[in-house]
């Protein structure tokens, strides 16, 4: 695909000049703590995103959903003028769906963090804040794209754009599927831009064509009203830490097999195509390794394709969180009657959290573990676009021409997110593209983006809406 | 045993005369928050204690010690007058020990509590305050009954009083017996009145003749630098948390069975006079349940014996706490890097915390945990006191004559404390008798004590100290 140079000059020089400004927007959205998991700032949240997509020109509505947050869908139409140039044959203009979250991770722990997390904080070329990667950033990096399309295209669009952006995304996105279907006409479109992307350890784009699903659980066991002394009850009364121990050890063994019946039923193993993809990929153990101090893999592994093909197309189990009985400084002789556990299954195609949490259930049940609750806190199905699509060939040729390097191609994402209802409810090729890097401390304290990744996401984005404008 | 019925009287009218008083020197302890665990106040209620015991005409010196908190140890000789009255013949003054202590537990969760922890609060007949039962008031009971006797004796203790009150107590006592060993001269008694005692939920005066052991341990676990996205980590980076889990599951099953190799081996079992006691010993399962809301107890067992003899007399093995990655609400995706429990082993003789150490960590390592780091956090070894030793008897007619109800007599208690090196390095006979009940929240939020078991656990006391002054 050969860019129009004069339109890619004019949007790129928009997009250095603009950049400014949008920081400015992009501190307004951070202010805001919209920690879903805390139930702060949703409403607040919502309604700054919704008015900042009419401040450039996007109808905007904010709708609410049962037992969940608000969802802003907004959308604007393609100019006139533009239009015609973009088909000078006539047809309809193409329609393209941006999603995104306005929600983000905690920020704890806060004492880790060098800044206030909910103020946007510039540090040399960085900029520091909860969400200025996952996802406020995203969005502010979409806006400005779409603005430097706008210019590029004499003041109007060339295409039909549409926002979905919803507000439950780091707590699992329980809702999202629902709303997809009960708005699918509404949220019906040609192709889909993922809320996320940027560049590897490297600094080359990348794309990843699908997204494992999710099942999030938290395991509660409740063996007596109050803890004990652990004197008088250690080898009489039932102990919650016990019990969740003993559970969680019935999920997973040291091998790292995990032990549900069923749990891998409907598990698709990688195809040959996955295979190319998984072995076209660089190298990155090393820094993996380096970068969290890590000593070795597990099973062995040392990286190559195995490792690749382990970190994003194999199920997980992975405790997040433990809590119980006393977890101060020191000892306190106490028999805890409450325990926790936060765990954390990932899905590959075809697996589903239904049947993961029936399994889970069972299993628990026929262990002798009636006891142990569980209450799902997050839901999703794997989600994948087709390597060879012609939406994904154009996004990468964007990237190639955007950032000057091929770009690195993943069949899966490790991570999750509610793209099933996009990819199957919608059928839509969905691509990634953005502004984060492995290195931006996403979901951990101290999170922040590099100013000529943003700047460079966003050239990509505009890319993207520029030749897909064309390409219907 | 007759117990003199002026003196008897006498002692009982200067208790209830100086009840009121000696709160407020209550008061004055706990407003000092000598939280071992958390290195707080622990330098202000050493200095406090002696003070305190100044005041009563007792020489108290304040020992530090390596590594650990200072020991208030104090004495009184007894008088001219009063030692001609009890040993008309002459002879030694008795020597009488206490041991008690000044530090505290932690009084998190502290949103649980009605009143400020560390302010003492009248509401009704009860006072709440950390440490009114465990330790503080006890202190402050055995003084005033000292007071009493020293009233009836006509202003001078009728034998010699030594005080051992260290500030490790609630931690283990680690130092405690190298600080015995060390001081074996200086602390060498007749017998010695223990930290603790009161009644059992009917109201009946208890006595129990030994103390478990214990070895508090915590497990940690680091696999990482820091906390990685589950999704990128779930399936390559070692798990803190699953480790932690694994080593722990491997150390007791849902059996109840300690599986550490050799844990049991110098296990005593009871004998024919413990289990005698344990027979003699009140039905308490139905208010065990009701009190801690527990629905049934471990193993099947409903009471009787078999409840009383598995609660005190077999070793135990509870997890105290757990704690990793993310405990806030809702979700978080984190893969965590640090992962620590707290481990509670209850011993029985002949049992000691150095062997059971020993065993864990070869336990541990044979078991392919080489990387769950233990820190030993407590220690004491099991101690007993034998039932028809004639000190025990003058205690249990005290308890007759203070509380007109039969005391009931158990052969160990469920709990811990650094008896050992009273009972094997001083030879000492140690009694339990004091202020407490079953519903006093010992270790938990609310802790108290009600004004009529302190009235009565002084009594017990001053009887204890008025009968053994002529004992000997």
């Amino acid at each position: 695909m050969i860019f129009d140079r004069e339109r890619t000059g004019h949007m790129d020089q928009y997009i250095t000049e603009h950049t400014e400004r949008f920081m400015g927007e992009l501190a307004r959205l951070v202010a805001v703590p919209t920690v879903a998991a805390q139930h702060r700032g949703v409403e607040e949240g919502a309604r700054l995103t919704a008015a900042l997509l009419e401040t450039y020109g996007y109808t905007a509505e904010i709708l609410s959903v049962e037992g969940g947050n608000p969802v802003v869908v907004a959308g604007a139409r393609a100019g006139a003028g533009a239009s015609r140039k973009a088909r000078p044959g006539g047809g309809r203009a193409p329609v393209l769906l941006f999603y995104n979250h306005y929600d983000v991770q905690p920020a704890e722990p806060v004492e880790l963090w060098d800044s206030d997390p909910f103020t946007l904080t510039r540090r040399g070329d960085r900029w520091f804040g909860r969400g200025v990667s996952d996802d406020k950033g995203h969005i502010i990096s979409r806006l400005l794209a779409l603005e430097a399309v706008k210019s590029a295209w004499g003041g109007e669009l060339p295409l039909d754009v549409k926002f979905v952006i919803e507000g439950e995304e780091e707590v699992g996105s329980l809702h999202m599927p629902a709303f997809v279907h009960a708005h699918r006409e509404r949220l019906a479109a040609d192709a889909c831009i993922w809320e996320f992307g940027g560049v590897d350890h490297n600094g080359r784009p990348q794309e990843v064509l699908g997204l494992r699903g999710i099942c999030y659980v938290e395991l509660s066991v409740k063996t007596a009203d109050h803890d004990a002394h652990s004197g008088l009850g250690g080898s009489i009364f039932p102990n919650a830490a016990w019990r969740l121990v003993w559970a969680l050890a019935s999920l997973k063994g040291p091998d790292e097999r995990i032990r549900i019946p069923h749990h891998a039923d409907h598990v698709r193993s990688p195809d040959s195509r996955d295979l190319e993809l998984l072995a076209a990929m660089p190298e990155e153990a090393d820094d993996l390794r380096t970068r969290y101090g890590v000593t070795s893999f597990l099973k062995g592994m040392t990286g190559g394709v195995e490792l690749r093909r382990e970190q994003v197309m194999v199920p997980t189990c992975t405790i997040c969180g433990l809590s119980s009985g006393y977890e101060g400084p020191g000892s306190k002789t106490v028999l805890p009657a409450v325990a926790r556990a936060k765990v954390d299954f990932r899905l590959v195609p075809d697996q589903t959290p239904e049947e993961v949490l029936a399994n889970l259930r069972a299993h628990l049940d026929a262990g002798g573990f009636a006891d142990v609750e569980i209450t799902q806190l997050g839901g999703d199905r794997p989600a994948r676009t087709d390597p060879d699509h012609h939406f994904i060939r154009l996004a990468l040729d964007a990237a190639r021409d955007a950032y000057g390097l091929e770009p690195v191609v993943g069949p899966m994402s490790g991570g999750s997110g509610p793209a099933h209802p996009f990819t199957d409810e919608l059928g839509l090729p969905v691509t990634m593209c953005g502004i984060g890097y492995p290195g931006g401390s996403v979901h951990a304290p101290n999170e922040h983006i590099v100013l000529q990744h943003f700047v460079d996401g966003t050239r990509h984005a505009a890319r993207i809406v520029d030749a897909f404008a064309l390409a219907s």
